[in-house]
C-alpha cells in the first residue's frame, strides 16, 4: 500500500494530520501516519489513544517512551525501534541510558525464558494483587 | 525439575542464595532462584547480571522494573509478571501507574503490528543514530 | 543455503515443483519452494498440507488467506507478508479490505496484551466449548 | 488489580459499560472490560476502536472474528482465545470451520519459520504493491 | 472442542491413531492427537511430517527433541514443553542436560534482543552461505 | 549507537575483547561485541555467561549451537541466524543437517500453535517431572 500525503488526504485524514503536527510542533507527519491513513478510522483511533495515554498521566513521558521502546525491541519492529528511539532521545534519554535499557530488555527476555523453561510456580507471597 | 532449597544446596549455590538474601534483605529466595539452582553456572551468571544492571546506573530502579514488566507482559510470562509487578510496587509504583503502563504496552503492541503490516519505511529524519 | 531450480532438482523435488505449477497454473514456483527444496521431505509435506488445507473446505479460500496474512504480520515474516498479501489480492481482497485487516490484527495484538497484563480470568459464560 | 463492577464504576466508566451492553445486547460486560476499567482512558479508547473497526466495514464480521482468533492463538492469549472463539461461534462459525482455522494458523506458523530460516528473498513478482 | 477417542473416531482417524500407536509402541495416543482428530486432514499431515522428519535423518533423534523443546520454551507452549520434555528424557536426556539446555535457550533469547536492540549489522565474514 | 573498536575501547572493554579473541582464536571480535561494548557491564556478563555455558558441559557444543540457532529462527533475529549458522557450520553441521534443523523448527512452531489452539490439557503420564 502507498502512503497518503497531505495533498492527497481526505478532509477527515487531513484533520488528524493537522492535529498531530500542531500537538508535536512538526512540519510534517512521519511515514507511519501516512501509511495508516489508508484506514482513516484506525488513523483517528490510534492518534486519539496515543495523544491521550502518552500525554500527561501518572508516569512521566520519558518512562513511557522507554517502555514503548522495550516492547518494540522485544517484537523487533524496525520502524518502531527507530521512531521511539528518536522520541526517547528527544525527551532526554542519553546514549548511556539507552544502552542500559537494552541490557534490561535482554535480561528480561533471558529470565522470562528461564521461568518458562522450569515452569516456576508463583510464590505465595507474590500472589493476590 | 524440582526446586533446590537452602538445605539441599551445594556450597556454590548456597553462596549465591546468601548474596541474594543479603542484597535484597529477604529471609529466603524466591522460587525462581530455587529452580535455577539446578544449573549452578546459570544461577551465578543470572544473579551477577541482575545485581549489576538492575542496581545503580543511569536509569532509576523503578524505570528499570517497569521496563522489565513491559517485556514480561509482551512475552506473557506468568511468573515474571507476578514477580516484577511486586518489585515495581515495592519500588513505588502505584496501581494507577501500573494501569497506565499496561496501556502503553498495549498501544506499543498495536502500533508495532501496524508498522509491520504496512511495512512502513523508516523516515530519513529517524535514521543515523 | 542456495535455492534449487528446476534444472538442478532431483526427480522427487521436480515432481513437487510440477504439481505446484499445475495446481496454481504458474510457469515457475516461487523462491519459497526453491529454498525448501534443500529438504525434499519437508518440501513434499509442506506442499501436501497446504494444497489440502488451503484448498476447498468449510472456510472460503479468501478467508484462509486473510488468516494466513494475519499470522504473518503478527510474526513479522517479510516474505510471508509479501506472498500472502499477493495471494489475498489474487483471491479478491481489495486495498480497503487489507487495510481493515491490518486494523483488526493491530487491535487483536493490543487487547491480547491488555488481557495478559491484567491476567483477566475467563468468564464462566465463555468456558466449556 | 481488581475488576471494577458497575456499582463501583465512575460515571465515565459506567457510560462505556452502558454502551457496550446496549451495542452487544448483553446484561453485563465481560471481565475484560471490568479489569480495563482501572484505566478509564484506555477503556474508552479500546471500546471506541473495537466498536468502529469490528463493526461494519469491507470485511464481514465473521472474517474479522476469525482473524482476531488467529492472532490470539499465535500469541497464546488464553482469555482472548476463549472470548473470540465464543464470538466467532456466535457469528456463525461451526466447529468444523474453527478446526480448519486452527490448521491454517498452524501451517502459517510453520511456513513463517521456514521462510525465516532460509531467509528467502522476496520474488520480484511479489514486490511493489 | 472435545477430544476424539478411538471408539468415536472415523476409520480415517483410526488409521492414523493405529499408526502412531504402532510406530511409538504405545497403548493409546496422547491428548494432542485426540484433539487434532477434529481436523482429520491436519491430523494425517502432522503425523506424516513428524514421523518422517523426526525419524532417521542427518541429526540424531535426541538433538531433534532438544531443538523441539527449545522452540516450545521460546513460545511458552505448556503442552509442548511437557510432551517434548518427556520425549527428550525418553531418548536419553539427563536432568543436567535439560538444565543446560534451558540456559542455552535463555542466553539465546537474551543475545537475540541485544542484537535487535543495537540493530547490529551482519559482519562481512558471516555473509554468503 | 555506534560500534566501539579496539582502539577506542576502555581498558575494561579491551580486556573482554582480548579474552574473546584468545578463547575463539580470532583476529578481531564480531560486530555484536563492538556494539555491546556501549554497555561495558553487559558486555562482560554476556561474554562470561556464553563462555561458560557454551563451553564444556553435558551437551556437546554442536547441539548447543543448533539449539541457539533454533531459538534465533523462531525469534527471526537476522544477525543471530547469520552468526549461529556460521558457528554451527564451524562445529561440523552439514547443509543437510541445517536443512533438517529448519524442518524441526518449523514443525515445532506448527504443533505449538495446534496445541495452543485446541488448549490441549497435559496428559497425566506427561506430568510430574
Amino acid at each position: 500500500m502507498q502512503p497518503i500525503s497531505h495533498e492527497n488526504a481526505s478532509p477527515r485524514v487531513r484533520a488528524v494530520f493537522d492535529d498531530i503536527k500542531k500537538t508535536r510542533g512538526v512540519e510534517d507527519v512521519n511515514n507511519f501516519w501516512k501509511y495508516l491513513a489508508n484506514e482513516p478510522r484506525m488513523l483517528a483511533h490510534t492518534w486519539a489513544s496515543l495523544k491521550d495515554v502518552m500525554g500527561s498521566g501518572s508516569l512521566d513521558p520519558l518512562t513511557k517512551e522507554l517502555v514503548y521502546l522495550a516492547v518494540s525491541i522485544t517484537n523487533d519492529c524496525a520502524y518502531c525501534k527507530a521512531s521511539h528511539g528518536a522520541q526517547a532521545r528527544a525527551r532526554g534519554a542519553s546514549e548511556e541510558m539507552l544502552a542500559e535499557l537494552y541490557s534490561v530488555v535482554a535480561l528480561a527476555n533471558m529470565t522470562n525464558r528461564l521461568a518458562m523453561a522450569y515452569d516456576v510456580p508463583v510464590d505465595e507471597a507474590l500472589k493476590g494483587e
